[in-house]
């Protein structure tokens, strides 16, 4: 069997597509409304850098503003979240997120300001306040974090439909804020059986190998082998890893062994061009469904949701 | 084989014990610290009357005071949070609860109510504020929910130690936010491999066969058979069911079948007996030590824990 391939760079453009449809039906009500996306950058690293020209330039395709506000590596704790106390009163900013890491000379509690972005303008959907929304299964009054998000979005392309979810078992390995334990959520919320593994589990092989549904987010290169994938499952690989070739040349790898995995699965998405894109396409939908619920009454329900 | 029996009426007696000593010791500094539980409730259902008797006498005998507010089944929604503010500001009271279900004429949406309770007095640990922390692994800063830690306890009194947990295959069935939810979590930081199953699960037998420790909290007199645990597991039963034998007696029951389950079980919690003893304890450890940390600087640290 070959699995087939899970294409999340088109399924992304799909939804970008579907954002800036709906932002002109928004516009033929509210010609001005420009939603706005505030990135705080604390450093200049360069991986950062990069990961926000990505969301600024797929941000300018739909028509979304980004504001990158860059902060000096002498940036402490206080005045980061001086930062965000600034963006939270400001009327014209429709989301904020802090591109990670913070690169700073000083301790800085991520987490600690994450959670001072209010609620209407977290689109990464990080904050305390979100999670816990989350994990009591208030999706309707919660945002999506963008990583499971996507996630979500290519096994439903797969399945066809949300419903199909139910019932079946998923297995996420891994439990970070960011990508595991809202993945472990989102899945039971929409009625999986969800089973989640990390580092001190034993047995990971026999584990995975009874998932319908394998979601890898570790961060460790090839981890997941082929035969611990049940025949015919669907895996969705969140990993982001940089591999040297013998012959020194660098290349993404996620954290499945994508080359024994797809003899076996029967949907697999690759890396690149599975996961990564759809997190940015979904950074930039809750940017614009955060701003229209916030400043265009009337127009769209918190309810509204992809189709 | 045939389980041993885990005997809850004992280990919360245990607890008791230690929080009473912890009092005694807090008294030699602030002789006239008493911590104060304030419970809310609406109506006046026969069952609610019990449950608070039994606080209260437990709560007596250990030297916590306890307030009950007891308000008509003409109650809005309103007054009910109105009577929340005021036990938040009050600075004499350290824990508030109500109990459900709240019996008013009018819809009260009794989840909006209990999150309105300050976090430093959620001695239920039900609020959105506190499911985000423990969600979130953020465990030091949560107030562990009374059931699903009477079950950790418990858990921890077969095994020695909470360190044995780690690595442990848990299914817990329930996704309540007052048992199943907590009870993943708090399994999952305490680092073991874990499973919620629901209504929607597909072959629930089978998923509870993996299970070295089997949570059940579904609210189903004996619904898990015997031949659903694996030789040797631990069982902890939440149900607390009514059945009429056929003399018209009423018993009650849990959600295992208890004479088949401890033919299977290495240990299994008793319905009555079992969990319910250790729920009504941790909530006045909790009082307790929510009391101490707001009231007594310097004596006790949030960090706290049962040996
Ligand atoms: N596509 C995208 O846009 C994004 C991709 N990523 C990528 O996803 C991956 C995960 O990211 P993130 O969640 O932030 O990483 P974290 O390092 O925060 O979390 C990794 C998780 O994997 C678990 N883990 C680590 N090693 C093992 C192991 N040997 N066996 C089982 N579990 C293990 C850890 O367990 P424990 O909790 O016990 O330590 C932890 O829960 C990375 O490759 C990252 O680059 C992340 C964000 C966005
Ligand atoms: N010992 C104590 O002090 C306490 C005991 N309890 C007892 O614990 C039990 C559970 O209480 P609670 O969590 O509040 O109940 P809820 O009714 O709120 O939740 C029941 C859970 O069980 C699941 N469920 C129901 N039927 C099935 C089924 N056939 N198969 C699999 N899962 C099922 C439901 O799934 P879904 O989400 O899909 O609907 C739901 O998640 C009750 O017996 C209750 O009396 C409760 C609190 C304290």
């Amino acid at each position: 069997m070959v699995a087939e391939l899970i294409d999340g760079k088109a399924i992304s453009q799909q939804i970008v597509h579907e954002v800036r449809t709906e932002l002109d039906v928004v516009r033929q009500k509210v010609p001005t409304f420009t939603p706005c996306l505030a990135i705080v950058q604390v450093g200049d690293r360069k991986d950062s850098e990069v990961y926000i020209r990505n969301k600024a330039k797929l941000a300018e395709d739909i028509g979304v503003e980004v504001k990158v506000i860059k902060l000096p590596r002498s940036t402490t704790q206080q005045q980061l979240e001086d930062t965000i106390d600034q963006l939270n009163a400001d009327d014209a900013v429709d989301g904020i997120i802090i591109q990670l890491p913070a690169d700073s000379e000083h301790p800085i509690e991520t987490h600690h300001v994450i959670d001072k972005i209010s609620h209407a303008k977290d689109v990464d959907g990080l904050t305390r306040e979100n999670a816990g929304r989350l994990a009591r299964g208030e999706l309707d009054h919660a945002i999506l974090p963008c990583t499971p998000y996507g996630c979500l979005l290519l096994v439903k392309n797969v399945l066809g439909d949300y419903s199909k979810i139910a019932g079946k078992r998923v297995v996420v390995i891994g439990r970070s804020k960011i990508v595991g334990l809202p993945a472990s959520a989102l899945f039971l919320w929409h009625n999986a059986t969800v089973t989640t593994c990390h580092s001190k589990t034993a047995n990971l092989k026999e584990q995975c190998l009874q998932a319908d549904i394998l979601i890898v987010a570790i961060g460790s290169s090839k981890f997941v082998k082929g035969d611990w994938i049940k025949p015919g499952a669907i895996v969705i690989d969140c990993g982001i890893n940089v591999d040297v070739t013998p012959e020194g040349k660098r290349v993404l790898t996620g954290d499945v062994d994508f080359a024994q995995a797809k003899e076996v699965a029967s949907h697999i998405t690759p890396v690149p061009g599975g996961v990564g894109p759809m997190t940015v396409a979904m950074l930039l939908h809750n940017t614009f469904t955060q701003g229209v619920a916030r400043r265009v009454e009337g127009f769209i329900s918190e309810h509204w949701k992809l189709t």
